[in-house]
């Protein structure tokens, strides 16, 4: 097949402009563009596997799926033998933050589509943070000239936490609105203000109602194992499905709720295994579940995979294999109100689909998207061209002034020769942090760091308005043991610029560094540059491919090895720190946030 | 509970208008209108029964699901106890015709909600074929003022079969744009041309895509078995739902091609036995099937039940109680995208539940809706009041004429003594017919019937414009012995009047009673009239209650098995001779025609 070039990816037309086509063809009045004989028919409708099957695709979707479509076959129809291999749905990912990989959403989508994946709700909350709703907008167009289906979430929680920090913009309801009659706004991106919607916050409340009257689905996103009154509240709000539980109960609960319990194995998060017990022990309900990442690196699309990785996760866990796929396909695309238009292989959807030679294993042969063969043996056939980021989406890391060591000093109450200090304690594989505490020793004046117990310094330096604004304190379980400083303009979700060092010098070049090329992740030890990692779009993204910045990444996690961290996806711990709407302890431009009481709080005790 | 007067049925608000409440009772901060407590929660989402559980509402929705509801009760809340008794989501009808019960809106939620129904989605293609799209509108109207979910689905084909009859009126696909704006239209009627969907024919293709376009729900209705390409024609044409499969493969064939298969347990049908056994025996999903009855007599409403007997039937042939219940709630919703408003007890939902003291049996206590009760222990509760329909509905029968025994004369061909002639053929307890052929004596140039092998006369008369005009023919079946005759005006789908009779002088006392009556059916033998239920309204229902007319149509049923007819619902069976879109021979205004062709034919051979 002649690659295809971007020109070609135009936007499927509506199912009612192609209706009498695809009559037409299922009748074999008229040609079908594509046949494929010979498969096996994983129908996520049915649950079955039906050998035999063949396909007729027009116009970019399923015209018939039945025994024999020899009746479509004319002059100019590619006739594609299956060979008895599976044929598949293309895969979908339900919530995701396509930033999270440090690329665009087009090396996002070259780099998954070998995998499978066809359909893609992405919530661009993370340039939402920087750019506000013009920035929502630049993904929203990007996502629509894709080649697959990538719909966005419009960012309900921008900032996250107001008042507990300032991002670099804010959205409001009547941005919500608006954004609501875009035409590739699928719903409200994950709720993330819990407490907001239990305690009735007008914002909250209003944002959701304006997406419920637009017909849209309200994404949740409850961050607490209290599954009490604050759980129901936040439910009575109207959010509709969840990513956040961590346990089977937590799935269980959700579901019985009227929610989608959304199971996540992203690059960092490990959800799926004990949720999905639910299903397999206490034979709760499959229809309800669906698979998400949320959060990949590039190093894990380009190594791992994306939803095929979840879904032979799922599979592993003893899911039949047609019911993980239901949880990757239909259960999405009905939590979507898609169910026309993807998530299965029947008559009128768009035809996305996989052939694939092994079922448990999804060993994945080929890919296809609105009838197109997209990639073929894990490599990617279609030419999708770099997007055109405007200069303003690049020029968004203003430090207001160059950085120095002493801009990193902790003083002491005055007199004080040892202080008790809150630490950020990191924890391994989950996204909670704890809140720990500890007696650190004053120096000059100074509070000093405790390096032979792995902790050391954490700061949040502003970076959306030049203010030069720099909040210190202390972060333990990186376990670096050189002398060293991680910077990242990538510091959920206000995405200021998050430091970590264990010395003040490196601190201040890693963040000069970054503030020199428009942001991205840095690791400095000993005054030299080990490791960079350039995001100039919005602090965030990459403009370079997958496999390029997964190669920068990958020497990253490698210098941050040899600075001893060994942490998994310590990149991600890192950058979460600032995350202030996750328990327990986190740091916000506008200080250290107690996030279970959602107060801030000193840094000494 | 004091009685409800109509007045208190004002339309359910917005979700997204009482949200803050549901929110405030939800977590503790307002009181509930009604607290239930100490129920067992038949959880449609999970598929399980959960002991212990409370329900919190106000505003006339759930604002709290779960183990404990005391913080919600405060002066004025309502308290019930559930005593460990069930609670159920009220029951959905997902397609059916209100006039098929003989009697109007009102009278049939009067009849059916103490069997538990809160939902139906009603298509009035009766009454649209008397009085076309004002007649749907009165229905709708009637339909929005009920104190339960009565959605409307516009119909899709009236005329059922343009060119092969000629109705009262004719929607047009102006009419399908204009009712899809109408605040109670839920989506497309049955759409029963299905040789015109396969052929692209423009009404039914117009239809279809304003459907879509409105983004609402496309009724099939695919009356072959023939699981070929005119099945896979019309599937890709857009039906997304199907009630006439009568076969496990039927409902096989349609879930696999992305459809709901609509199981119909009627007065008159029995579907759901044969293609239950797809989920029972075959291990088909059972999501994507849904229950429904279509058409019921008012004598079924009310000796039997409603969708309370259906979902007991369905249970009956090995069903587990909550998946029988799933395909008469939330599988319901969701194909209907009403999920987030009916169809199941979850928080936002309209609190329509039962509580139910068996659940294998489904003993109905008590019947709520939006929060109110309406019935328990089998009798309704609310004070309904009579729907108010205007004269120009009543004065719906004009015959032209007075009409005598002669206008039945059936004129053989010239100088014949025998004549080989087409004969309906009924077949009992299901909708199509065969298409016999007899060889019938002539007597002084009229054909005779041949009462010995059960060979009697039909007529249709012409009812909508007093063209006068008179379609004869013969018909076997109904077993009759004594001189009689039995009219209808109920006459599916045109509803002109069908007369079937053992003699002709009957035949015209029968015609003429309907005339004088505005309506209905009425039994003649030897020119006494022996039974008569009368429907003024369109011809088609009573404006008595259901009890008087259920009474009214025993009787008829009763005198007609006096006559010698033995058949089951042999009065449904009479008022669908005339329905030309299910095969295989019907008589129509135009003449006799053959369904399986789609074509009129002459009588004689």
């Amino acid at each position: 097949m002649a690659k295809k070039t971007s020109a070609s990816f135009s936007r499927p037309k509506p199912w009612a402009e192609v209706a009498t086509l695809l009559v037409d063809v299922a009748m074999g009045r008229k040609p079908a563009d594509l046949v494929v004989r010979n498969g096996r028919w994983v129908n996520v409708h049915s649950g079955e596997v039906i050998a035999g099957t063949d396909l007729a695709i027009v116009a970019g979707r399923f015209a018939y799926c039945g025994s024999d479509a020899s009746h479509a076959i004319g002059q100019g129809t590619k006739v594609v033998d299956a060979g008895g291999r599976y044929l598949v749905p293309g895969l979908c990912d339900a919530h995701m933050h396509v930033e999270s990989g440090m690329v665009t959403v087009t090396e996002f989508c070259r780099a998954v589509i070998p995998h499978g994946t066809t359909s893609m709700f992405i919530d661009p909350h993370e340039i939402a943070n920087v750019l506000g709703l013009g920035g929502v907008r630049l993904m929203h167009d990007e996502a629509m000239a894709m080649p697959i289906n990538v719909h966005v979430q419009m960012p309900s929680c921008v900032p996250s936490a107001p008042g507990l920090e300032n991002a670099g913009a804010a959205l409001t309801v009547a941005d919500v609105v608006e954004a609501m009659g875009w035409e590739n706004i699928i719903g409200l991106g994950e709720v993330m203000n819990f407490p907001g919607v239990a305690a009735n916050d007008p914002v909250m409340a209003g944002e959701i109602a304006a997406t419920v009257r637009a017909g849209k689905t309200v994404g949740g996103h409850y961050a607490s194992r209290d599954l009490g009154l604050p759980f129901h509240g936040y439910v009575a709000g109207g959010a509709e499905d969840d990513h956040e539980g961590t346990r089977a109960e937590d799935a269980i609960a959700r579901v019985r709720q009227g929610m989608k319990a959304m199971l996540r194995l992203g690059s960092a998060w490990y959800d799926v295994a004990a949720q999905i017990k639910a299903v397999t022990e206490q034979g709760v309900d499959p229809r309800n579940f669906i698979l998400c990442t949320d959060d990949s690196h590039s190093g894990t699309l380009v190594d791992d995979g994306h939803m095929d990785r979840v879904v032979r996760h799922a599979i592993a866990q003893g899911l039949k294999p047609v019911t993980a796929i239901q949880m990757a396909t239909i259960n999405t695309a009905q939590h979507f109100r898609l169910e026309r238009e993807i998530g299965s292989i029947a008559p009128g959807r768009l035809a996305d689909f996989l052939i694939v030679s092994d079922l448990a294993a999804l060993a994945i042969d080929e890919v296809y998207s609105r009838g197109v063969r997209l990639a073929r043996a894990g490599r990617l056939e279609a030419d999708i061209r770099p997007y055109d980021y405007p200069a303003t989406a690049k020029k968004t890391v203003k430090l207001g002034k160059k950085l120095a060591a002493r801009d990193f000093d902790i003083v002491a109450p005055a007199g004080a020769n040892e202080v008790r200090a809150r630490v950020i304690g990191v924890i391994e594989n989950q996204a909670p942090t704890r809140a720990l505490e500890a007696d650190l020793p004053v120096e000059d004046g100074l509070v000093a760091m405790d390096r032979r117990n792995d902790i050391c310094q954490i700061a949040l330096v502003e970076r959306h308005r030049g203010t030069g604004g720099v909040v210190n304190g202390f972060v333990s379980g990186f376990g670096y043991v050189e002398d060293c400083a991680l910077a990242s303009t990538v510091a959920h979700d206000s995405h200021h610029m998050i430091v970590v060092g264990t010395n003040k010098e490196d601190m201040a070049l890693a963040a000069n560094r970054l503030g020199q090329v428009g942001g991205g992740v840095v690791l400095f030890s000993k005054g030299r540059e080990i490791a960079l990692v350039e995001m100039p779009i919005a602090g965030l993204m990459s403009d370079e491919r997958a496999e390029i910045v997964a190669a920068k990444a990958a020497k990253l996690t490698e210098a941050m090895r040899q600075m001893g961290c060994s942490l998994n996806n310590a990149y991600m711990q890192h950058s979460l720190l600032a995350l202030v709407v996750i328990p327990e302890l986190r740091i916000s431009d506008v200080g250290l946030v107690d996030v279970t009481t959602f107060e801030k709080v000193d840094l000494f005790l």
